[in-house]
């Protein structure tokens, strides 16, 4: 039924490689299918000016899509400005993953956490969120290791996961034909079996509320798989 | 237990005065509370490149904040550029004035609805969504007088109304000193019984599946009394 | 033989509402005919670089026009950036409303004055200067009501008004249709009997000394009775 | 009395050399006293589409000002921007020329005047103007001979000038340290004794008037003696 | 002696990985020790406005790097507009691939080979252009395939080397240490024993024709090797 | 066999004027044929950050064109923002005139050259650099002669010649005209018989050493006679 040809409940091909970039203090390379993101969380030592002198830190995120990352060839953010699409994404990543961190903990520091979409086939900003939080854990166990923070700020993997009404059906992790097609489309945020976010829309259509519950069950399975893939590749 | 005195359910007293401005082919203002929005429907005989020759017309918005709307001035965006906040407001509001529209009834036009915020304290994007409909409504009413299009391309009331958790407590309709503290907060977007987008946010917090009913239940009796009220204000 | 049928020498029906705005130190609707502008000083407590410790204050203007506020939608100055003509205005409010105040009695700090159309058809500059004479009035009342300055930085109101050869015949106060027809337009500012500004430029024409001394003869009417109009909403 | 040692009613010393620019259809030096400006008019076939199918033509004005033209370096606008004071420049010198220019008489094509200013000490608009008609001059010299316009769409020569109360003095022509401490301050645009612009403004000031019209009188006689110069130099 | 301790005619360990990209018509993943870039080829059936009806094709490229690409993290480029640097890199990396291919034998279509730098450390620029050809080689022999193109417009592989004096002697391919401490530095693209492109600088310092002798007899050995890894990579 | 007429070594007529400028602390006026630049120096006492408490100097440059400085006139860079080329440009001429400076010897301050093309008929960027010497070397006598630096920063004539293959001939200082039609074209900065920069790049073609060392013979030349003149107009 689904042009993927995957079950309803049916997550993609998933593989977070952890390390891949020399320079950052946190990085991963997360696959799901033919989505792929590359993660990096870079530590600074200063803090947005509104966290001065308060003892706190921060978790910021910025996304990115390279030209060439879907079927047609985009004209490069970096001639055109920040879209109004990049600037919403990059504001859900940042929010889903302080929520999921003591920013007491982490100290007067920032933590900047880039997605850079390598390869696009729908579910780009909850692959980010995931892919993100991975990047975040290790900069954060560098920074135990070290001893610059003393209390990890850091608890259960925050995963994000698309859910969707495909022809009428609740379908979860929509690639990105499916995700064309579909009337309601709504990404969920989760940390353990709790929500941070949930985003969801209607084009062109409406949805009832045992279609919203139907979606949150899906979802709540989806990002429990991806959770148990972040503590994997994290070696939590 | 509120900052405001009212109860839990309580809206905001509410008014919507239509036909405000001598040019749009549709406009009212909304008050919210303090919470003043001024809305106009353009109507335009010419659609964005992608819809041309489809037959089907484009719905479209655009938000702004006056620079003293609120306690303390902005800069003028005018200035600034427009704001990543700006933007996913403008698309929240167009995406669901548009889920409450036929678009091929509407025909190759475009309209385009501006909500400019003359006065904030809080609920401004909700508050655009409900005089925005109320704008549309108008400027349809006279396509329709006019004989400019046949059958009428709006159904029921499109409201929005935003909800959260105040002191651990569901609330109805947020005002600003509200809306700073609140651990949850949701905008809902709702016409008749069917929901078109639902965007429920912790900022530092997480929340659970039933807190998630609750607020839901709020916002449902909420949008029916705005519902009414833009029923009133434009004669259905 | 205007087209709004009113004498040469006739202003439009004029109204001035204070107090229109919740949160600035001093704000006004000011009407004249179907131009309205709302107009709001926000005082602060520092001064532009030039001015550190030089014991004087500044008065600054800035400028804006709501998309519909005119016939055919314009698009938003946020998305354009401030256009030649925003900038010449603000430039000229500023101007004027700096000549009319003791920047030493204002003690260092700023009072930037927005003045937003809301709605325009023609002498919209000329407007905000008035009204903006207003909101800075009643800003500068709270300030010595509250014991900030000593000394009233005000004098006499400054009003501006704008005069034209419409037809040949000098008329005051034009609106946007007989704007568009004059061959020769001026925009006078104002206080007392004393001029601060006079802008007459002819477009495709020319004009002799007799027609400027004609017109400036009616700005002096014209400003005058806007000045009791000023006096009035102000308790001065 | 004046810093410069003229008389209150002393031009600066002029001169207008033509034809510098290998490539323009017209150009010229204009230099009074220390500030040097360069105009060039450049004949487009084509114009803006407001007038497209008009059978009329354009005229139109760019300014601009190399960074070390004035006493301390200015950033160049290239990295800024067009300032605001540049816009209401070009607005002014466009204005200017095109009044006294029968567009009709040019047709369906568009000449933009460029004014660079070289050197700066006070008064540059002014030059631009009168040196912005010569170049005009000369392109319209050339396209009479290739017969590209039958009739001539230039009158009597453009000329500007500024005045100023200095020391409660009226003087013509102002250098920049007399421009810096002028309390009114004007520009005056002439063609033969009828006017095209009057911008006069006081800066922290008010004025009368019969300052107003002794200040008109000097820029008469300024103009007067531009305008022998700028027909000098085009041979007419 | 080199910080890497490679010999002075060393190449960085190169690996190119073709068919890296779902979507790109050609690509590849060029590794030259750390730097690491992703190339893409991406064709369009149009040409720029200054080739249309022209019969000819062109090549252009884009580069961009990520923000955690360098050991201290940049600005993102969608924020900061395209630098200086990256536009003269852009321009370089198009010229030497237009070099070697024949824009009439391509047709009138455009490829745009996009640069993306993963991660960095020195040599860059000259990585893009060597990666840039095996995806332009890559994306031409799809065209062949699909008959779009009936003769190939490609010759001898294009491969850019930097060299440099590190310590006064001539070495190979520097990495970032060596390259910020090198006097001079120049970047060579050749393509067989003929050269494209030389941009050889010194900054703070001076270099004589047989030390530019010297640094060439590098360049051509380390683009010969390069060239046989690029013939490797595409089957050629 | 040149479109000039002129002898494959020979220069065009060379002109350098002194003192151009009144406000700049060094300027000159170079003309080569009918490429007229205008180079000022401007002296600030600050540096870069990057060099604050270095006890070092810096030296950079900008580069403009006026819009009617080429046969059609160009958009104006203040109206589009730097383009690649002119950026490219100016980092060029930044780094030749750094090349030839002691910027310990210059003390903890900047100096900005400006080069303004007046006219342009090819080879301007290499007149800037020619000319921006000179505007250098008369900005450090003044600086010497105040006493303000005790040591000379600047040694022997910094000079720029373009040298190019025109109909496979060898050739000295291409004007506009020889310049576009050059296969190889290149851009030769030197000081005495020392080389500081190199550009040579071939567009649609490509070169062999051969070929490269008649080009720099050529342009060793060339300079030389450039840096005479640059000794006589600074009497050096």
């Amino acid at each position: 039924m689904r042009p993927s040809g995957r079950a309803p409940d049916a997550l993609r091909p998933l593989s977070i490689e952890p390390h891949v970039n020399l320079h950052a203090e946190g990085s991963c390379l997360i696959r799901l299918g033919n989505t792929h993101v590359l993660c990096t969380a870079s530590v600074e030592e200063r803090v947005p000016p509104f966290l001065r002198n308060s003892g706190k830190g921060w978790v910021t995120a910025e996304y990115g899509m390279l030209p060439r990352a879907t079927a047609t060839r985009m004209r490069r953010e970096a001639k055109e400005g920040l879209s109004g699409r990049t600037q919403e994404i990059q504001r859900l990543i940042g929010r889903s993953l302080r929520a999921g961190c003591d920013l007491v903990a982490l100290g007067e520091r920032q933590v900047v956490v880039d997605c850079d979409v390598i390869q696009a086939d729908g579910g780009t900003r909850c692959a980010a969120i995931t892919g993100g939080w991975v990047a975040l854990r290790l900069a954060f166990d560098r920074l135990l290791k070290a001893g610059s923070i003393q209390r990890d700020p850091l608890g259960d993997p925050v995963a994000a996961v698309s859910v969707g009404l495909y022809g009428g059906v609740p379908v979860l992790d929509l690639d990105y034909p499916e995700d064309s097609e579909a009337g309601v489309d709504a990404n969920v945020v989760m940390t353990g079996e709790r929500l941070i976010e949930v985003q969801m829309s209607a084009e062109g259509a409406t949805f009832g509320r045992d279609q919203m519950t139907a979606l949150l069950d899906l979802a709540a399975a989806g990002t429990a798989a991806l959770a148990a893939a972040q503590r994997q590749a994290t070696g939590r």
